[in-house]
């Protein structure tokens, strides 16, 4: 399998992206590469900092960058030759199995809606985060966290949907437990958007749903798939992050500070696009990055886009019926 | 002045609001009087317990109760002899100068609404928290954090001018920062409501708007006001609550984690209504029910409420003009 990275991606780009990318590559597994997306003459200098053989990776010579503040349709259409363009190029033609970048997320997003295109029957894509829980080692997943602020209630459900077999085929969970984010735990509880969601997650066959939890609930194993919109999630999220933030500063460990680290999990993939497809923190450090490529292999070997295209293939077929 | 007490309200009542009350004694001031409403016997046994003088107190008998879960308005109409009830009939005909309660917050909104009104040209009224900043012992104000979810643009003007006056008056910031919680601190950033709200707030004569904030600045002094809508406001009241809880758990103390306690306050604000209520947190200690009858008196002491009044006096004149 061959997993593209994209070199200039990232705050700390190119030296995070290829120190993560040489420390992947004993866990990358034999037969795979990574394909070094960006300037060969930036790729070829930093590994030879390092010392590393160029030949260990793949190189495709991408001289272009698209910057983090750059608008992200007109970037994607004027850099044709950057890495995150090439990526998805040639993630929809084959010649990539899986791509990931901490660069740009818009053009991220619009990448890869443009090029690999919803898979058949989901609405819209949607990125997850690991929230770790209290007591053992597990974590639950947090979507949506920044795809789709103002999701319409059939896109929460989907959600819930794709949510569910991420939780079980990435993280172990079977027949993994949805709730709905909210402000009470009462049917019926919350804004108007929950209200309307709430009744069509008890209807949908192919989710575990046990009702609405409150924030208070996010770290006490109350659910294995949180749902929520892309606006809230993404709040959420940062408001987790800034807490970590705070433990770091202090110097505080904890089981549970320690695995809210971002750098743990890598990124975030985009799901619902027909490719595997990591969006990294803008921060990444070279062990993030390292994370991101092995869960980028991890999502690959465990065919997670060919069983979110069958469920929804079925999805599809059962709303025609 | 008097202020009012729902001795039944909260979850460790009457235990923890008769405890409060005895406790808040030495501070509310000559001439002012705590006014319990409750049943008269459980007041009387309850004082006695605690070996103190009823006489230091008023006590308004109130022999029935509203129950936590009880439907807000339903519970009003039924129990007109109850604490919540009786407490909004003596505020709205003076015999009350504040009243509070850490009872029912449904109720106690509905009663606040349905008794009080709003002031004139509020359109809806809102609840506010203090949120401990770092560097410092400053407290910014975030709001509405729980009583209107799905807010109009309209309204969350209102709640920025509302916060800012809260602001000035009861944590002594000149000026206040607005700042619109947001997912992304660029202009035009955010779901359909922020991106609605941000040119209203930019236009509003009546703060000083700094533009949009990430969850990620919440403690970081970036504002002294932090507008959302009820939902979110809740969501990330909530968060913070969380990891309060979980450094006590741990036992770890710090100079800013410390204030996010919610005792220290004691309770929130209901504004934009025409007398000082305080909605106490359902669990309040007895330490948070001494706060809440403090910010009671501080609320009256520094005029909040004559000061909307007049604020939104000149708000409706010029929009009529």
């Amino acid at each position: 399998m061959r997993f593209g990275l994209d070199v200039m991606g990232g705050d700390f780009a190119p030296g995070a992206t290829i120190e993560g990318a040489v420390s992947a590559l004993d866990s990358i597994g034999d037969g795979n590469r990574i394909v070094l997306l960006g300037p060969e003459d930036v790729i070829r200098h930093e590994l030879a900092e390092r010392g590393v053989e160029s030949d260990r990776f793949d190189i495709s010579h991408q001289p272009q960058c698209i910057a983090m503040d750059e608008k992200p349709v007109k970037a994607l259409a004027e850099k044709p030759d950057s890495g995150i363009a090439a990526g998805f190029r040639l993630l929809a033609k084959g010649g990539l199995d899986a791509f990931a970048s901490a660069g740009n997320s818009g053009a991220m997003l619009a990448g890869a809606v443009t090029h690999l295109k919803c898979i058949p029957g989901v609405i819209r894509p949607c990125t997850c985060a690991c929230v770790p829980q209290e007591e053992g080692d597990a974590y639950s997943v947090l979507l949506d966290v920044g795809t789709t602020p103002d999701a319409k209630p059939e896109v929460m459900v989907q959600f819930a949907v794709i949510g569910s077999l991420y939780a079980q085929y990435l993280l172990g969970h079977a027949n993994p437990r949805v709730c709905l984010m909210n402000v009470g735990t009462e049917d019926g509880k919350g804004n108007l958007q929950c209200q309307t969601v709430f009744p069509l997650l008890k209807e949908c066959p192919h989710i575990n749903f046990t009702g609405n939890m409150e924030p208070r609930e996010i770290f006490k194993n109350r659910a294995d798939v949180m749902v929520t919109d892309g606006f809230v999630g993404n709040i959420l999220l940062k408001e987790v992050e800034t807490f970590y933030r705070l433990m770091q500063k202090r110097g505080i460990s904890d089981p549970l500070f320690d695995r809210m680290n971002y750098e743990i999990y890598g990124g975030s993939p985009i799901l619902g696009v027909n490719a595997p497809v990591i969006l990294g923190h803008g921060i990444s450090s070279p062990l993030a990055i390292r994370n991101m490529l092995l869960q980028t292999k991890r999502m690959c070997e465990l065919g997670l886009t060919q069983a979110l295209r069958k469920l929804f293939a079925d999805y599809v077929s059962e709303s025609e019926s």
